[in-house]
């Protein structure tokens, strides 16, 4: 038998997952997560100023960790058989390196300084530098930009490394070259030694750093020195090409086999942000949205060049070429808020088991902590029970999903969330299912803004924490969407997304829709519009857009 | 020493209180409360449906008990002292009579029928008949609800008529004419026996009957019959005059003398509603604007007629020569919802302790309902304090009181209310703080009405449980309305405001002014203005009109 099997390394927020993968059927062997030791501390961080940074070795020790236990999981031989890994991550989460492409908290002089670390996706301390970088783009003669859905964020590649330059002089003095982590990973594991030879991830810069073919690669250094003069040099010192994540970045090293108990024989496949290997994971086509569905959306799709033409897609989130499938465009959008709405609600309703009854005289203090503990877990859940007894027309409460700013159609952080329609008889279940029936509107605003921009979409793919436990939330996006939503049969899309990466590396499969094809789970599950609701939906989805229009226009508009 | 009593009584929806005052200064000798037994026990209701009823026999119960309570409590000789007892009730709360002027009720064969009972103010059942009095008075050459607002109410004594007619045939065949709560009791202890001779309120007829001297006193026979034939005969057999509530109706028979421990000298004054009185009780005065703030507000002002001159004022709920003081115009006003806006916020926090913590196995059912009751009495005490922390600048939280449509300016039953400015750090006592500006919002938008129309608003006088108990409230008020704010130093002040009525009926002043000035009971607190709030809120009110305008005009504008 010569069975074999690849290893996909999904790195979020907290934790990276470990996979190993038969390569011929997608088959899950083993699977380990560690979580990242340093951050659970919460070193590095300021949650008051939202700065949010990750140290490189934190990514090592879990590397090592949790590649290592997967693999003790796995039947006798099954390592040496192991001939691919890929790696998926967070992003943008750029660090500053030196000339060898180390991240600059490796050295030891900067082994405790944030501005040395990797910058985690959702750290907002450059929010001025990003409003200087759109206001020079809407300035130059070319809006850089405009594959980037037209706004750039604080959340992004460049705003964020100008913001540390302009932070911290050490840093400045040191900083060579920058890199993101989806880069990182591969380039640590296959022993490249300079920052130059660093494979630079075509999902990240196209998506984040406003590279193009259009105009050459990155802006111009005309365009960066305007922007402050801090970023001269940096252009020339990294990258005019980017690849996408099917092409092998080269061979284990003998130090990484070793530590990692594989053989040099294992390709490394290029790197990606976790969605877009994702979406591959969960079976991605052309006109089929994939979203991962958790505390917000990630949104992703592909289309055939023919489709897009030279159409930019207006207030999206992006439109990168091989982004996610080498050869179509990818293209990504998403909700600021999705399952951190119904969180919110809950904080709300905890109000009294946080304020009062843990304040009160008649339990022990343990009994207090397990009783509100006990309540507070079960909120949700109550209120998902009552709020599916309600009829979608009985009550009148209508709210829209903004409470966390809108990423996409047309980003706008200031906006806020609106519930209406209150009376006195209006329940926290009713209120519930308004909130979902919200984010289900907001889906929608995202679909509808795609198929205005000629992008078709038939189906939904859902994965992510909700999409697999919140059958009610999959039913009422249904209904709302008016489109089957499929719910992949694994909670590890993102991990299986990157072992098809890594098969395609390793050159079992021609191309990543060949080895969708193999290696997919499946559906777990389907819904289907009920078409009674869809007919009310219709009309309440209209009442929440003039609820936006309102609120985005006379509220929130600065 | 000759000092002289009155008695004041004070008829609310729930209970009925005897106040026995000292006629000379307004000093409350004793009271005493007592609860509407039938009423009690839910008998002749059914809240589904918003029938609320009411037995006659119940308020003699009351009567008797609470007059003697509080005489029992009074020096020896006082009783004999007493020249003067008033009554102010609910209202409009009608009911059929028979041609003695004796409610339906009364007779044997309809003791138990709720038709034949009062129909209490906040009764819904009338909403149809309400609807064809204004389609009716919009197509008539005059429009007899001009006086009252312009839009006629289901609360209110016509409509209700009406639909009791409609409903049942018994009452239909008996009835011969119709009461007002705060007419039948003066009659009964004058010992009237017949229907015509029953004096009737200014404030009652003037408010709810459609009564107006510019049109002969009730509209005219064929608007009745137009209406509904089966009110044909009742406009002849009812009355043509009405009388302010400072004239005598007359002496307290030997009978009832007796049964409340008077004498035959006791002068009964003409009845008026609650809040019109007390209004009065609490000192009202040109250009003073008298608020009883409980869960909703009744809002009653006078002004000279010179004042006023031909305006109608729209959107109010009536303006009555001589419905407060006789002479002057009386304004009336109010919010459909204020305490009840935030009992219902307490009704959503709730939710985990009455549907999760009462169902936790981690407690006894004793210990769970005690632990529940104290939580719930304290949520609001604990939002309070939490609260006023919060600066009003601080939270983009912006909501309109709504919740229970709108009674003035402007009636609109269809109105909803609204929270928006929401975001993923918006707490519970941030949305409560907002809430509360919401109902002082909304009390702006009553005294920029009255502006508008003329009427010149210098000063507020609160009373009522909220003013005397809620000083964030009162402070919030204060600060949005940019006005002092006095509240009593009573809590009793409808029943004090009869007292005086009683005090002017039995000759010991020349007028109901005089009175107030001998017998008001000061003021408890006053709060003014704190000046850097009002800036804020002037500019919240404009976001809170923004937000009003949007949802009457685009969503709940039918």
């Amino acid at each position: 038998m010569d069975t074999k099997y690849v290893i996909g390394l999904d790195y979020g927020s907290d934790s990276a997952r470990a996979l190993v993968v038969n390569a011929a059927n997608g088959e899950v062997l083993a699977s380990s997560v560690k979580y990242y030791p340093r951050w659970k501390e919460g070193k590095y961080c300021n949650p008051r100023i939202n700065q949010y940074r990750q140290h490189p070795q934190d990514y090592i020790d879990v590397l090592i960790a949790s590649v290592r236990e997967a693999l003790s999981k796995c039947p006798e031989g099954t390592a040496e058989r192991v001939v691919g890994i890929a790696f998926d991550t967070t992003g943008s989460t750029p660090a500053f390196t030196d000339e060898t492409g180390t991240p600059l908290a490796l050295l030891p002089e900067f082994a405790e300084n944030p501005n040395a670390m990797f910058v985690l996706w959702k750290d907002h301390t450059a929010v001025k530098e990003a409003a200087e970088i759109n206001d020079l783009c809407k300035r130059w003669p070319i809006d850089y930009t405009s594959y980037e859905g037209g706004i750039y964020s604080s959340e992004w590649f460049w705003a964020k490394a100008l913001h540390v330059l302009r932070e911290d002089e050490k840093v400045r003095e040191k900083a060579y070259s920058l890199i993101e982590y989806c880069e990182w990973l591969p380039a640590l594991l296959t022993g490249v030694k300079s920052s130059k030879d660093v494979v630079r991830s075509r999902c990240a810069c196209g998506h984040k750093a406003m590279w193009h073919p259009k105009w050459g690669g990155l802006p111009p250094e005309e365009f960066f020195v305007e922007l402050d003069p801090l970023l001269a040099g940096f252009r020339e010192r990294l990258f005019v090409e980017t690849e996408t994540a099917d092409k092998p970045v080269g061979h284990l090293t003998q130090e990484w086999a070793d530590r990692l108990g594989l053989t040099t024989k294992v390709v490394v496949a290029g790197g990606a942000y976790d969605c877009h290997m994702g979406a591959v994971g969960a079976g991605v086509e052309p006109h089929t949205f994939v979203r991962v569905i958790g505390t917000s959306t990630c949104d992703v799709m592909v289309a055939e060049k023919e489709e897009i033409g030279d159409n930019l897609i207006k207030g999206i989130c992006g439109q990168v070429d091989g982004s996610v499938i080498p050869g179509m465009i990818g293209l990504e959008a998403g909700q600021s808020a999705f399952g951190d709405i119904y969180a919110w609600f809950k904080r709300v309703l905890e109000f009294p088991l946080t304020h009062i009854v843990m304040e009160s005289n008649l339990l022990s203090e343990e009994t207090k902590a397990e009783l509100v503990a006990e309540a507070s877990a079960k909120i949700i859940p109550a209120l998902t029970a009552e709020a599916e007894r309600i009829h979608p027309s009985e009550s009148a409460v209508v709210a829209t999903d903004w409470m966390n700013g809108r990423r996409t159609p047309d980003a706008n952080q200031l906006l806020k969330g609106t519930i209406t329609g209150i009376t006195l008889g209006t329940t926290a279940p009713m209120i519930f299912r308004a909130l979902i029936e919200a984010t289900a509107f907001g889906s929608r605003a995202i679909v509808e803004r795609f198929r205005r921009e000629g992008v078709k979409i038939d189906t939904v793919i859902g994965i992510g924490g909700i999409a697999l436990k919140s059958p009610f939330v999959m039913q009422t996006l249904s209904d709302v969407l008016n489109m089957p939503i499929k719910v992949c049969n694994t909670d590890q899309a993102c991990a299986l997304g990157a072992s098809m990466f890594a098969a395609v590396a390793a050159g079992i499969y021609p191309n990543v829709e060949a080895a969708i094809k193999a290696m997919n789970s499946g559906f777990a599950k389907e819904y289907h519009p009920i078409e009674a609701n869809v007919e009310v939906y219709d009309h309440l989805y209209k009442e929440y857009l003039k609820i936006g229009h309102f609120t985005e226009t006379e509220l929130y508009n600065k």
